[in-house]
């Protein structure tokens, strides 16, 4: 597809995504948007009323498709819906994506720890997709009779691996994130099945 | 310590640290930071010769003083040195950082997601810290006779937390953290004393 052809509304969104391969989204100016973009100024406030507007409903527009890739991948490598292979799946899905040539880091995470400011409704869509995560992860260990609490190290694991991926320290971060969320719920599960002494 | 007395290098480095609680040290604009230090625009350039050097001796100034921090804990929580305590310690002090009521994110983390140029100097010195955390990590684990390779992990585990603390999601991610750090260090180095079968 042109990226300068359809509506205005679609080429702006796909401006900022296209900018923010190499820039901070917060730090890209206006003018250079527009440009980017190929629409009036006008169009801009026509249609999100605010450059913060924008960003907000290009995290949205990102949540959407990672989840929708995330749910994709789930279904093609978990087929039998059965909550452990989802988690290893849901690693095996991070691993993918932090090995494609085009990865660029993750919007919420550089987003959230940009703004300083906790009210500001960026923040609230990083907070929004870190909370359906961890709710993915406590669903399924809650279904696997694990404690939920579980769910909070799971999300640790998986966002720290995507700074250790963008910071290059370490060996294999996502393979070895996989590896242990797999123990980690194994363990739990264990834990959970195990007969009462 | 009045921030307003002392030489124009320290006060412009305190201007930095005290701007940065509120805002991305790369959004802060040269006139505010002047403004806050109290000292004339020669000063800056004199001193550092330009906003990203004074960033990047304020990220090492933040560096000597936390690892400074980190080692103190550690000598006092894991005094007798034995491997397993001391990355037990450094989940405690991890805890106790979060903890704090003047917690504001970690610089490294934030610096690096902002700045996509890797060749940027502020990223080196990001990079540099968390290298030297899994240094920290991985001289333990081999002391202990364990893979480190679980440092890369014990690393994502680190960093997750403190992501995970800033979005404000899931339940204790400190403690959840190190709880999680010492069961895998410990399951690494049964495995590691095992004898051969």
């Amino acid at each position: 597809m042109d990226p300068l052809s359809g509506p205005p509304r679609a080429r702006l969104l796909n401006a900022l995504d296209r900018l923010s391969q190499t820039h901070s989204v917060l730090d890209i100016g206006i003018n250079a948007l527009l440009a980017e973009a190929g629409v009036a100024k006008a169009s801009l406030y026509d249609h999100f009323g605010s450059k913060d507007a924008l960003i907000v409903a290009w995290l949205d527009e990102r949540q959407q498709r990672w989840f929708g890739w995330f749910h994709a991948h789930l279904a093609a490598e978990a087929p039998d819906a059965e909550p452990a292979h989802e988690i290893e799946a849901a690693f095996g899905f991070l691993e993918a994506w932090l090995e494609r040539a085009d990865f660029s880091g993750c919007p919420f995470i550089s987003v959230q720890l940009q703004v300083k400011d906790p009210a500001h409704p960026a923040v609230q869509k990083a907070r929004a997709y870190a909370d359906r995560l961890h709710e993915f992860f406590r669903s399924r260990l809650v279904r696997l009779g694990a404690r939920g609490s579980l769910a909070t190290t799971l999300l640790e694991l998986y966002l720290g691996t995507i700074v250790v991926r963008q910071l290059d320290v370490g060996t294999h971060p996502a393979l070895t994130a996989r590896r242990t969320a797999a123990t980690l719920v194994r363990r739990a599960t264990r834990r959970a099945t195990r007969p009462p002494a």
